[in-house]
């Protein structure tokens, strides 16, 4: 008996076919604001995703496990077919890759925090009274140049992010290990060194030097009001997940407006496509402009998901139906299979994601329409794909665009 | 690559929140006498479900396998998040926390049926013609007395439970193995030997000692004009669950009845509560006595499943009724997610537990209100759970309450 996973039975089975759209937009999925009224996918007036929902088939995508609210990173993996609880990515690693660091196999990043300490090194405030971003750059810049070199053979990158937070990555032959993080978590202790885990020589050599340049780095801190120290958070490497092509056999190009989604799409093995503009409208001009160089397309709206964190319902229902007036122009290319759908749900109800499952449709001239009318949470709930794990969708797309053989004589 | 176990993600994201209640009715799942009519749930009046059903999201609960027809002890394992066929509890721990016994991790515990043999020791009775509890208790005493210390250096109990069935306990240091059993489930046979099966010396010296016992036993019951033999059945051990505060940093209590559900309570964990009358509203009464407390509160309503079983439609349906007319003061406590669901169907038209999904209903603040509009079988079929497996529902409390961090950054 052979245990295929997955995976297996997409390399065995994949062939050439017609073209994907996965089309997300970020935390689509919501409440009523009142139990008897109605959430924002099912208030946006949507033409066009209803004519799609009507001729298709609907679902609802559960992106990490029921009742588990999705972290951006995890809910993308998951659409993008990579279990997240299976393919653990890395805190340092996404972070970096949401700063849009061009990450190469053999760095090691971390996510750093700036914090305040007392006289006696102990935490204060772990995250320096939430300097500014002109703060954050200011200060990334000055440990950049003072500790630049302070571990020889190695590169050092430090980079901002936002507010108290920052990127470090430090590049060269032989870093690794498991790497515990610095943060004790609570304010009233000191900050914790790095230690390795993984009880190999690789790890405990890297363990140390984090260690050194950490101890430089406070150094140069002491002085300052706030931000006079700070901890390493999620300290790893690139996973080196299997790649869309191998896998799937998909030349593959990802249309993104934030670095974080562009980030995550390249650890899948998907050329990040540049453009100019960010509305739906611009991405969806990339789309047409590359059209004939790729097989499949992942088109990323951010907007729909910071609305949703803001508790902005009315907002949130206007960037859906901005999206819903581009679904023509995508048609219009005539893909093999359409899918919209969303990371995870972010409900203006509740200013955050949630663990609610996604309304999701496919589009495709092969798929069977099932009883559903519309696109929304509740109308999707009768759809023929019923409750499903968002990792489904790839292969579901493959078939649909004619681009899976048969299993089996 | 980490592999997550659903206990590692729920020990790694859990938070303080809001109260969970799980109200369980015992082979609540029903089906139509006449393939045209209406089930027992959807036969009751009930109001206060259906408003929670309206306002809440619903599916139907899978509780072991699709066609698996449920135990009781199983079914709850599974209700409380532990997949029964991963997670194995032998039926002689079942039936000694069934009686209250306060087992012990090193107690080997069997399920004891008496039964009435022939001059050649074959078996022409497997149940002794159902002599009275009256009878049992005073065949268990006489054994106690008799066999106590038939085997040194270890504890004997001997207890009785009700009919023909009573628990054996041996207490004492390096009992294990994979025991058999002696009963060949035919009469016209003798009983068989206890035999280890796991191959280790532990395991052969048990089922030695085991054999010892069962011989003596055997001469003390020889001149009783019915039981004058009996059977032991699945011997086994507390299998050391993890437990629900180290899971999911619950404060849990159980609320039932019968013995069978507070030994299973407390198998995972859970406190059990004392309190007076064995109606719905007495546990009630109960869960707002102990409501400041705990986190986590286990309702379990029993007569469901008897009239069930009986073959009593009605009764259930009046049972149903009555629960029905608890849940406004349920909700008046402010529970952040509320469950209402069984352990699994038992239909009156079969008169026995049944594999049919489960209705299932989860009320919350934080709940999307899903299409469905009654407490039913087929309206839950609708709803935004789908068909699920039930050891989903417990991390889809903890999101509901509140109680889970988010996934991944």
């Amino acid at each position: 008996m052979t245990i295929f996973t997955e995976f297996d039975l997409m390399r065995e089975l994949h062939q050439s076919g017609d073209k994907i759209v996965l089309l997300v937009m970020d935390g689509l999925g919501g409440l009523p604001m009142e139990s008897d009224g109605l959430t924002e996918l099912e208030t946006a007036h949507t033409p066009h995703l209803d004519a799609l929902a009507a001729q298709g088939t609907t679902g609802l995508a559960i992106p990490i496990r029921p009742g588990i609210e999705p972290g951006s990173g995890p809910a993308h993996l998951s659409l993008f077919s990579y279990d997240p609880v299976r393919y653990e990515v890395g805190r340092g690693v996404l972070e970096a890759l949401g700063i849009g660091f061009d990450l190469q196999p053999n760095d090691l990043a971390a996510r750093g925090n700036f914090a305040t300490v007392d006289e006696n090194g102990v935490i204060v405030d772990r995250r320096a009274g939430r300097i500014s971003t002109e703060e954050c750059i200011r200060l990334t810049k000055k440990l950049q140049e003072a500790t630049g070199d302070v571990l020889p053979g190695y590169q050092i990158f430090v980079l901002p992010v936002k507010e108290h937070r920052f990127v470090l990555i430090i590049r060269g032959e032989g870093l690794g290990g498991k790497l515990t993080e610095t943060d004790p978590l609570v304010t009233g202790k000191k900050p914790l060194p790095v230690r390795d885990e993984s009880g190999t020589e690789e790890g405990r050599r890297t363990a140390a030097l984090v260690n050194r340049w950490i101890e430089a780095a406070r150094k140069v801190l002491a002085d300052e009001p706030r931000a006079n120290s700070l901890n390493l958070r999620g300290l790893s490497k690139d996973p080196q997940l299997p790649k869309f092509d191998e896998i799937y056999g998909l030349k593959a190009a990802a249309i993104a407006v934030y670095p974080m989604y562009r980030g995550v799409a390249r650890l899948v093995g998907m050329e990040v496509v540049e453009f100019t503009g960010d509305r739906p409208q611009h991405e969806v001009d990339a789309l047409e402009r590359i059209w004939n160089d790729y097989d499949f397309f992942f088109v990323h709206i951010k907007k729909t998901d910071s609305y949703g964190e803001d508790g902005n319902f009315d907002a949130k229902v206007h960037e859906i139906q901005a999206v819903d007036e581009q679904i023509p122009r995508i048609l219009a290319l005539q893909p093999g299979a359409l899918i919209v759908t969303g990371d995870h749900s972010t409900p203006a109800k509740l200013r955050k994601h949630s663990w609610h499952p996604v309304p999701t449709l496919l589009w495709s001239p092969r798929a069977i329409p099932d009883a559903v009318q519309r696109f929304g949470e509740r109308a999707c709930a009768g759809g023929h794909f019923g409750v499903f794990h968002a990792t489904n969708l790839l292969p579901q797309a493959m078939a649909h665009a004619g681009r899976l053989k048969r299993f089996g004589a």
